[in-house]
């Protein structure tokens, strides 16, 4: 628990995906931090500062040591405040549960975002389909478990964070059929608890609040 | 200590950096392994069943349990064996160290390649002088010590192999001067310690076996 000596502050932006994996990780642990907003396209002094390589959110500052890139983030968060562990006890587990985060930011989240910026109909056709063939290895990592971690939430379900949440309003931005119950059942399913799951719901940003955003991308690209 | 009890297996090829952190963090564990070399133009059916989303090496396996993604493999490595930490101790050095590492993989691994492999001197400039920009970052992280990590190796060290080996072979083969003693005075001192380290040192592939085969990628993409 953050005590009075203790300074814990967040450098973020509440439409991003990875800002809101710290926003989740921290409240699981009871932390109370401070969330500082950053208007990204007018980048703080601090931002720079404390990111001078990436220049990106999130960061996280505990007692003025600046950590960035939120699954390291994450694993910070886990490594200094042991209440409510995120990541298993076991070190395959544990290396399973990177594998998948990596996976996510390696695989999962750049498809998708090329599905939705496609320049065209047959590119976002093709980006469709290479999203499809990724998101099926989770799915099949998926048991009969209500999260990746069991039965409490952990390190892959805060990670794939953006399936549950963006994901769905991507699809519908670029008018095109991924992420389905039928397509996707057991990721589905999981997508259900996991934002209903009160930590996650308290942390979630304003679904219209997303979709205008994106749709303002989506249009200054397309027209 | 890997016991009676223990099985481990590497799934490798010698001219890949990646594969040679896994040997480097296990030798420095004392870890007794047998290494097998695959064939990549055609994969074994043991790597394909073991590593099926990326099939890539290297793949630990350990007691029959598969572990892909070399910096996950790390882990693994260090949380399972106890015995000479690879990461550091403190959860903020930990966070550092896994931060640099991505970096590595993230950033400079893919500027180094795009500058051996451009499609003309135009382009190979432009890389070369990205490639700088990122590997001056690391430079100015080391600092008066031997290793990334201290005194001893250390996680960044490892994930930096690619670095003290296998640039100054990308360049030769791509004719352009990026990682000189002049130019990166500090990373070019660690990595004569680094070469020079025992551990890395029973465990480098041939020089000559490397370029050869770099030079057989670049003349077949270049003629």
């Amino acid at each position: 628990m953050a005590t009075n000596q203790e300074e814990v502050k967040l450098l973020g932006d509440v439409r991003s995906p990875f800002v809101l994996r710290v926003q989740i990780a921290l409240d699981l642990k009871g932390i109370q931090y401070k969330f500082l907003e950053e208007n990204l396209p007018n980048k703080s002094e601090l931002l720079l500062r404390h990111n001078p390589v990436h220049k990106k959110v999130p960061v996280l500052v505990h007692n003025e040591n600046p950590i960035s890139e939120s699954l390291v983030i994450l694993e910070y968060i886990d490594d200094t405040w042991k209440q409510n562990p995120i990541l298993p006890s076991h070190p395959y587990q544990r290396a399973l549960a990177r594998f998948w985060s990596k996976f996510i930011d390696d695989k999962i989240v750049p498809a998708a975002w090329k599905a939705v910026f496609a320049v065209d109909e047959k590119e976002r056709e093709k980006n469709v389909e290479e999203s499809y063939e990724v998101l099926q290895f989770l799915e099949n990592e998926l048991k009969n478990d209500k999260f990746f971690g069991g039965e409490d939430l952990g390190f892959v379900d805060i990670a794939a964070v953006f399936i549950a949440f963006w994901l769905p309003i991507f699809q519908e931005i670029g008018g095109f059929q991924l992420f389905t119950s039928e397509k996707f059942p057991k990721l589905y399913k999981w997508s259900q608890h996991f934002v209903n799951h009160p930590v996650v719901k308290q942390n979630l940003p304003s679904r219209d609040l997303l979709v205008a955003f994106y749709k303002s991308c989506y249009q200054i690209v397309f027209g």
